[in-house]
């Protein structure tokens, strides 16, 4: 029942045939600086497990409690992202999907971007590190058309784990 | 650094030890009747590839076009589910996420709602099968602390790829 992949616009095309997408996972964003209480309810009310977690690095220094830039969760063999929604992520969250927005790691983000947009998606421009990116880095961000909002990172996974600055 | 469960509240503690979830998917609810155009552009734009699609019973005598009670996507190793925000399903998806729920499929049901209510979230009651039910069948509605609504259902695939009075 699978089916082939089709853009449907020609432009980007050609290098369209190139992007995979490695994973997708829901990241929630939490009324800051709720997210570490969230993070606890999930494991008590679900059972999920915490894999890591990344602080928010401008708020380290002069914050009591670090914002959580984000977690990961596994949850039925299922990452799911929680993020602390800042100044900085605020406006990410309050696009549609109010408060969940969808990650994809791919291989090539300026590529999967414009198959996105090819196919329909609008296009907003890249978020900053510092605004919730699901992985850090480079994350670019896209609205469908249906409302739903993805940010297309790479699959640096790595870079969940331990960022430099951070401490856990 | 998986951490153990603990239940914060005694309160259904004892069920709670035998829960275990199975399966979590979100479930994005687009505006009647765009969820067919909705699929195809997941397909185009992320390679998502469709598994299975439930029709919405009661509207298909009566309309053109029948909704899409729930569909199946498969996207870089994920369950993604669309659906149609019908009359029926537009309150469960207008309360937080909107138009996002995350579907988590259990052994236990009730169990698992007492779980989570246990740990602090808001059992809303039970949804008809007409009403976006992740799979069909009994789904138990809880509102997290944090705004988002998970649907309970037990892990019964099977219902989902090919109930009784649908027609792909």
């Amino acid at each position: 029942m699978a089916q082939q992949v089709e853009v449907q616009n020609g432009g980007g095309a050609a290098e369209a045939k190139a992007v995979s997408v490695t994973a997708v996972k829901p990241q929630l964003f939490v009324e800051a600086p709720k997210a570490s209480d969230a993070i606890s309810f999930y494991k008590a009310a679900f059972g999920a497990e915490e894999v890591s977690r990344s602080l928010h690095p401008k708020r380290k220094a002069d914050q009591e409690l670090p914002l959580i830039l984000s977690a990961q969760l596994l949850l039925a063999g299922t990452t799911i992202l929680i993020s602390d929604a800042s100044d900085d992520s605020a406006p990410a969250a309050k696009t549609a999907g109010a408060g969940i927005v969808l990650c994809l790691e791919t291989n090539d983000i300026d590529a999967a971007v414009s198959k996105a947009v090819s196919a329909g998606a609008v296009s907003e421009g890249e978020l900053e590190e510092t605004e919730g990116a699901c992985c850090g880095g480079r994350v670019g961000k896209v609205k469908d058309p249906y409302g739903f909002t993805w940010h297309i990172c790479s699959a640096a996974a790595a870079a969940c784990q331990e960022p430099a600055d951070v401490e856990a």
